[in-house]
C-alpha cells in the first residue's frame, strides 16, 4: 500500500527536483551531548533550510509539480507558523502569486515574516472554520491551488528529503528521530528509512500536551480533533489522513515528553551546538534523553525541524 | 619586522600542527543578512569550535610548541572566560596536567566547564596583582609554563588559522573583520590576510565601552590599562605587547560600537543565521552595519569569535 502512494522513485524525484532551490543542511555533532545522551547523536539542522524549517522542502515539492496553468493563477494556504513563510518564499522563488490566510491574533513578526517573502496576507478569526472559509473564498475568487501543510503526498515526498540526506551523509543509523505534528515530516523521514536505510528504526517525539500522534498510534485510530496545550506551539496540528497509515506501518514508537523535558533539551542543543531551535524541534532529542537507557550506544539521526523562535519568549 | 616576528611558514606550521585536534568550522551566509548589510558577508563560526571559541586554537598551538620536560610539569593560566576552558580542554587532549587561576566571583558555569575539562582551579581576589600572584605560586611550587591568553607569538599564530581556513574557502574577499580585545585573534587575522589575501583590508570592531585599541591605534601608543565597560565581557582585556605592532602594521581600521548597537548585531545573527554567539562575537558585525555604506558591494568575511554565552542574561 505504502509503495502505491509514495514509491522510492517518487522520494528520489522530489529530493533532485527541489535540491537547487534549497540548502543542503549541516550535520552536527557534539561530544558533550554524546556522553550526556550516551550514544552517539547526529542532528541534521533543518532550522539552517530557507525559510528557518524543514517547510520548504515541501511546498517547493508542491509547487514544482503544479500544472503551468494552475501556477499561474496562484496558491493558497491558512497557517499561522512555519508553513505559512515557507510557502511563501517558495511561491516568490518561483515566480508564483501567493496568498496565505492568518489567524487575527498571528504573532506581529510572523505575518511580517509571511508578507517578506511578498505573499498577500488575509486575516480571519482565530478557528478552523473562518480559517476555512477564509481559503475558499480565496479559491473561488483567484482559482488558487490550496497547498496543505501536511496533509499530501507531494508535502510527505518532499520533507522526506531532510533524511534522505541525513542517510547519505551517515548511512550506517541504527535509528531516525523526528517530532510530530501533522506528520508530514514524521511520514516522510519514515518512508525514507524503509527505501533507504531499512536496517534504521525510526521513532517520533510529541509533546505530552498534544499528544493525538501517540494516542492515534497505539489505539490503532487516528484522533482527529483535540485541545492541545504544550510550549511546542510547532505540533499542534492533529495527525494527517494520508500520513497516519505511513506512520502506523512504518514507524517503531511515538515518545511523549512533558514541556519542561523539552525545555532541558533545547536548552543543552543551544548550550552546546551553538544552535537557535524552536521549542518543537527540541522534543526529539528531549524523547531521547527520556528513554536514553533504552537507546544507549546506538547510532541516532535526530531531524531538527526549525529554528523560528521569538527571542523575546525563550523559555529559559 | 612582522616576518621575522611570525612568518608565512610559522602559520602553516601552525595550522598543520593543530589541525587534527580541531574542528575546521563551518562558514555561513544568509541572504537577508546580506540584504540588511547591503554587501556579501561570509561568517567563519568559531562558536562551533572545540571549547565554543577560537581561543581552542592558540591554546593548542602553544602547548604544542613546549619541550617535553616543560609539557610534563604542566601548563597554568589566569583567566575569567574562554582562554581558561581552551587551555584546560587542550591540556586534558594532550594528556597535560594543567592549574587555571580564577577570580573568586567567576560565574559558576565558567569554573564548572573548566573543572569538567579536568584543570584544578585555584581562586583569588578579583584584581590583576591576586591573579599574577596565584600564578606565580603555582610557577614555584610544580614549574609550571605560563600560557598566556594572547600576548605571545604561539597564540598569534595559532588564532589565524581561523582566517587561513575561512580565505582557502572564500580566497577572494575584499574585507576581513574580527573583534580586538588583547590582540591575540585581530594580529592572526591580520598576518594571515597580509600573507595569504594581501588584497583584503582588515578592520576591527572595538565595544566603545573598551576602546584601547582604538585609542592605541589611532594614537600610536599602546594604552596598557583602561576601566571598560560594556556587556561585551570576552573584549575588557587590553592590547598586548607582541600583538600591538602586528595590529599597527596589519591593520586598516578599527570602528568602536556602542552596547545597543552589539546587542542588534547579536539578535540579528540568532535570528538569521540561527546560531548562539556571545555578546562580544557580535561586535565586527555591529561595525560593518554601522558603516555600511563605505563597505557598500563588498565581500566581507567575519570572524565569529565564540558562543560561550550565559543563556538566562542574554541581553534581548
Amino acid at each position: 500500500m505504502i509503495n502505491k502512494l509514495i514509491s522510492e522513485v517518487d522520494l528520489k524525484n522530489a529530493h533532485d527536483r527541489i535540491g537547487p532551490h534549497l540548502h543542503r543542511t549541516p550535520v552536527l555533532k557534539s561530544a558533550q551531548l554524546n556522553a550526556i545522551s550516551e550514544s552517539e547523536v547526529f542532528f541534521k539542522c533543518e532550522n539552517f533550510q530557507k525559510t528557518g524549517s524543514f517547510k520548504a522542502r515541501g511546498a517547493t515539492n508542491a509547487l514544482l509539480q503544479l500544472k503551468e496553468s494552475a501556477a499561474a493563477k496562484g496558491v493558497v494556504t491558512h497557517s499561522s507558523g512555519n508553513h505559512g513563510q515557507a510557502l511563501a518564499w517558495a511561491a516568490q522563488n518561483l515566480g508564483l502569486p501567493c496568498d496565505v490566510i492568518m489567524p487575527e491574533n498571528a504573532p506581529l513578526v510572523k505575518v511580517a515574516a509571511v508578507k517578506g517573502y511578498g505573499a498577500q496576507v488575509h486575516f480571519c478569526k482565530p478557528n478552523l472554520a473562518a480559517r476555512e472559509e477564509g481559503l475558499a473564498e480565496i479559491q473561488n475568487k483567484k482559482g488558487s491551488t490550496f497547498i496543505p501543510p501536511y496533509d499530501h503526498p507531494h508535502i510527505i515526498a518532499g520533507q522526506a528529503s531532510a533524511a534522505m540526506e541525513l542517510l547519505e551523509e551517515v548511512p550506517d543509523l541504527d535509528l531516525i528521530m523526528a517530532p510530530v505534528g501533522g506528520g508530514g515530516l514524521l511520514a516522510g523521514t519514515a518512508l525514507a528509512s524503509h527505501y533507504f536505510a531499512p536496517r534504521a528504526a525510526v521513532v517520533a517525539g510529541e509533546p505530552a500536551g498534544a499528544d493525538d500522534a501517540f494516542r492515534s498510534f497505539y489505539s490503532g485510530e487516528r484522533v482527529s480533533s483535540h485541545q492541545p496545550n504544550t510550549l511546542a506551539d510547532g505540533l499542534l496540528t492533529t495527525l494527517g489522513e494520508h500520513n497516519f497509515p505511513i506512520i502506523q506501518d512504518l514507524v517503531q514508537g511515538i515518545i511523549c515528553v512533558e514541556d519542561p523535558e523539552i525545555i532541558d533539551a533545547m536548552k543543552l542543543i543551544y548550550q552546546r551546538l551553538k544552535i537557535v531551535i524552536e521549542p518543537s524541534c527540541a522534543v526529539p532529542f528531549a524523547a531521547l534523553l527520556q528513554q536514553k537507557e533504552r537507546f544507549k550506544n546506538r547510532r541516532i539521526g535526530i531531524i531538527l525541524s526549525g529554528g523560528n523562535v521569538d527571542l523575546a519568549k525563550l523559555p529559559f
